[in-house]
């Protein structure tokens, strides 16, 4: 049995796999990056997610053991798939953690991104664009990140991300209620998010106590929060507000960029795409398609998360053999879990 | 004698003013907003700009009194301008203040927007543009604010102002960095800026190992200091760099847009122009009047803060009438000082 773990910012899943590559058990628990909640509940949120995995796999069997661990079923490799969160919590903490839980073996923290990328294919090369809360392209060969674009987080890049589109959403509903922007349907959404009523009271400067008040309450909020509101661009897009759709025009062109940076036309392969914002994104596939022609025989695969690639890299990490056939079992067998 | 303050984000000016509106003392000291420098210190910097002015207005005296106060003199109103502060700190403290100082009357704070405007005018109707660190613009009548755009901070708002320009200042250089932007002049300046040399060695991923330590370096400032990256754009667009005009024109267009929001053309008046962003911003008054051909034939003055402006409603304060020529006297003796 081996484990997969992807700690996302909004939620950590795990999966248990045996080494057919049949899914035995997924637990789903709270984010799971320690650089947003910090190492304690990032720890325990993973851990959460795990047990729960375990239980089912367990269950499954149908085993009269209801210790819950993972002993005498060899605990194997575990991997577990984290942005940029090396610095906060160790493979060796979790190694110790996951121990507790009757796993035996060690465990390996590897790029959410990269764990993306084995979420969608069996093959070892390839491309991957995320667009959640953040952005960032990768070129994998081999099993190995080659080449990056983006992914500079909120302030110095992530273009095309969450953040960015949420930031742009609510900027340009402010700019309505104070009247230097556009109008836009965004507005109303934004208001209702914040809680705020439509009232239409001034204060004696001309300006909207709405306005005022809706500056008070985002400035609250840590920054990266602003992406919630990318949901609201959406949302007005489909409406058919133009203000909302031109941000996710830019959201597309800055996201095919940042792919196109890491194409190598040499070495083409399929492409993964994950995240909420790329899930949701019109038309980012075919204008992908469109930037690099050579892609046309090439897969472009959506995928939920990293838990399956999670789950491909614990399988390698134990030598064993992820073609086509086990990855769909693979693949098949978590989505039943879903 | 009167005083005037301006409590700037990056510095204060004070001038003592008789009411003739000669200028009689002129002082200069560190950050005065509380906001960014916190109320004790903002409070020093306000009281060491007061009494260096005072010192030269008693030595223009050649006064053998040497105690440094106004006591005497029969020390008038006192107004300090100063940005969205009154929350922290209170015109009460300030008087107290400057009572030490040996200035018995009361002290007003007021919108260091409005002191810009009245450092242009004698005029006490008219329009008010202000790109520093952040951005708005104000309509004033009668002396009121009764209009404003934007002013909503660097997350929110503020387009066309020094942050908005330095964000994208650096995000253009990284992403030319990292590939996924176009080549700029900017990067280099960017490179130099942060102390990091420009050298091409790269990391087993493919990224610049100069991209990594950049992207350290910034997310140790605070967001709003990046605003002391946009002083780039203007040397790179100077020498014709593309990315870097590209970013003036549109802040040019952002600010246009904002003192557009404000005008009301029934009630036409002087503009006047404020901040570091708009003194070095090119065709921006030409931009403005292209936009507003109703203005043909009033004035646009560009102000270098509000000191003159503080001044100016310290007289009024003191039912002292500011016409052309008190307002010339103020002006050309402010500049003496200078």
């Amino acid at each position: 049995m081996l484990i997969g773990v992807d700690a996302g910012g909004t939620s950590t899943r795990a999966i248990v796999v045996d080494t057919s590559g049949r899914c035995r058990g997924f637990g789903v628990a709270g984010g799971g990056n320690p650089i947003s909640w910090g190492p304690v509940q990032a720890s325990r949120a993973i851990r959460d997610a795990v047990t729960q995995a375990v239980r089912y796999a367990r269950e499954s069997e149908g085993s009269a053991d209801d210790s819950g661990d993972l002993e005498g079923r060899g605990g194997g490799a575990a991997i577990i798939a984290m942005a940029g969160a090396s610095a906060l919590i160790s493979p060796g903490a979790m190694t110790s953690d996951l121990r507790e839980l009757g796993h035996s073996s060690r465990v390996d923290i590897v790029s959410d991104l990269l764990a993306t990328f084995c979420s969608g294919t069996a093959r070892q090369s390839g491309y991957v664009l995320v667009s959640g809360t953040g952005a960032a392209g990768l070129r994998i060969h081999d099993g190995q990140i080659v080449a990056s674009a983006d992914g500079l987080g909120w302030l110095l890049g992530d273009s095309g991300s969450g953040f960015w589109i949420g930031r742009k959403v609510v900027r340009a509903a402010l700019a309505d209620l104070d009247g230097y922007g556009p109008r836009t349907a965004m507005t109303s959404l934004v208001r209702r998010e914040l809680g705020l009523p439509e009232g239409a009271q001034r204060n004696p400067r001309g300006r909207f106590m709405s306005l005022n008040s809706a500056v008070d309450v985002l400035y609250q909020l840590k920054p990266v929060e602003l992406s919630r509101f990318a949901t609201i661009a959406f949302t007005a897009a489909a409406d058919g507000d133009p203000v909302a759709a031109g941000i996710l025009d830019r959201a597309r062109e800055h996201l095919v960029r940042t792919i196109s940076t890491v194409w190598d036309a040499e070495d083409p392969g399929p492409i993964v795409l994950g995240g909420s914002i790329a899930a949701r994104l019109p038309g980012l596939e075919s204008a992908i398609r469109v930037a690099m022609e050579v892609l046309a025989e090439q897969p472009v695969v959506m995928v939920p998360d990293g838990a399956v690639g999670a789950a491909v890299l614990a399988l390698r990490t134990a030598h064993v053999t992820v073609d086509d056939e086990v990855f769909a079992r693979l693949v098949t067998s978590t989505a039943a879990f879903r």
